[in-house]
């Protein structure tokens, strides 16, 4: 099989070390399509609003044309092949940073049968958590990995600026954050939930809000996500 | 050095296991301290709001007294001994959950200097990260790990409800989770923020919003720290 990787960007360099010493593989410039020589698929790793202008200039080069975007449903390709999907990695790259690709799930969709089997053979070439899914479940999927990776990490950054103002290093503070995600492995989030808002303690909350009083939106972040919190624990989702 | 630890509790046990090879350690339930023999160092692991009650019982018991909770002054304790102090581990801790006592930070404190030392000597005994924190940077170390881990935590279980209605297994975003905090080993949290909402991404924020309509308050969360990504990456933490 004859694979071409469109983008030099993060995913685009990650897929295309995954790939290369398993498949007849290249890696081309998105702005420069014209050294894309026929291949059975073309995988197209560009920013969501780059997608469209790049495939265009892919038409008739690959029998299948995918996009890689979390958000985007598979239809947007729908005018420039008879074959075309979805490859999704969720997962965050990083230029040097190594990833073991076999732990990182992909997320696969395709228009006709043939088109899911191709996706489905590559990536269980290089992982081996590969699942079907339709545009409607990937953008739940995309919106749940806001909410627990780039919004958690937003908290991160609140909690490095708290700790800044205590003279006290963030590293401080890797332990628990470890912990705290470790603990996933046994414990549902709903079970492992933890610390004043699950316990009711009503005091050290009203304290904290205190200590937020000149800072309204992260007062407000902490109001919404402890009520957040009681919620949960009055209504647990039952697994 | 004779060590009670008064209360049977997660925090009480594990504090117990780590100490009893190093010091003559007693484990007390703290609702009979009568059994308490006098010793060096009272730590009392038990609730905020029982704390007053326990210390009160070990009057002349121990030459120190120290509680361990991360929200409240030491001073609560000044009526009790007159040497008297913080022992604060910063770790979430469960029952049966191991935990390598060695990179838990230990965060003391003491109203003298002999009583400082004391806990210190305690706290080196079993861990690599002892610092001297008063109880104003103590509470702002608390309040930032509320942020840190109880609230991401509560972002996991919303990933996970999200995941739920697209028939997705919650594990599959773990892989991404852990990439997310390992990330932190080598960056601070604003240079690892990504997602729409750092990179401005407007038509991925408003799609994500309607999907949210019927949960407003996961769209107040939305919305707040998007804004909150949006105002750190225009004003960064220069480290």
């Amino acid at each position: 099989m004859k694979i071409s990787i469109v983008g030099k960007g993060n995913v685009g360099s990650h897929l295309y070390n995954a790939f290369k010493e398993k498949f007849d593989t290249t890696l081309i410039d998105s702005r420069n399509p014209q050294n894309l020589n026929p291949s059975d698929i073309a995988i197209v790793c560009v920013k969501d609003d780059a997608i469209k202008e790049v495939v265009q200039n892919l038409k008739g080069k690959a029998r299948i044309i995918a996009h890689t975007s979390g958000s985007l449903p598979m239809e947007i390709l729908n005018s420039y092949s008879t074959d075309y999907g979805v490859f999704y990695p969720l997962q965050t790259f990083t230029k040097n940073v190594d990833l073991c690709y076999h732990n990182i799930p992909f997320f696969i969709e395709g228009n006709n049968q043939h088109t899911v089997e191709v996706l489905r053979e590559l990536a269980n070439a290089i992982s081996g958590k590969v699942k079907e899914c339709s545009s409607e479940e990937r953008k739940k999927l995309h919106l749940s990995a806001v909410f627990a990776c780039n919004f958690s990490n937003a908290l991160f950054t609140v909690a490095h600026k708290l700790l800044d103002s205590a003279d006290i290093s963030f590293d401080m503070l890797l332990p628990l954050i470890k912990q705290t995600v470790d603990k996933l492995d046994k414990l549902s989030p709903e079970a492992a939930q933890t610390g004043p808002a699950v316990r009711n303690d009503s005091f050290i909350i009203s304290r904290h809000l205190e200590m937020l009083q000149n800072e309204p939106k992260l007062a407000e972040i902490y109001r919404l996500i402890t009520e957040l919190i009681r919620d949960n624990s009055r209504n647990p989702v039952i697994k």
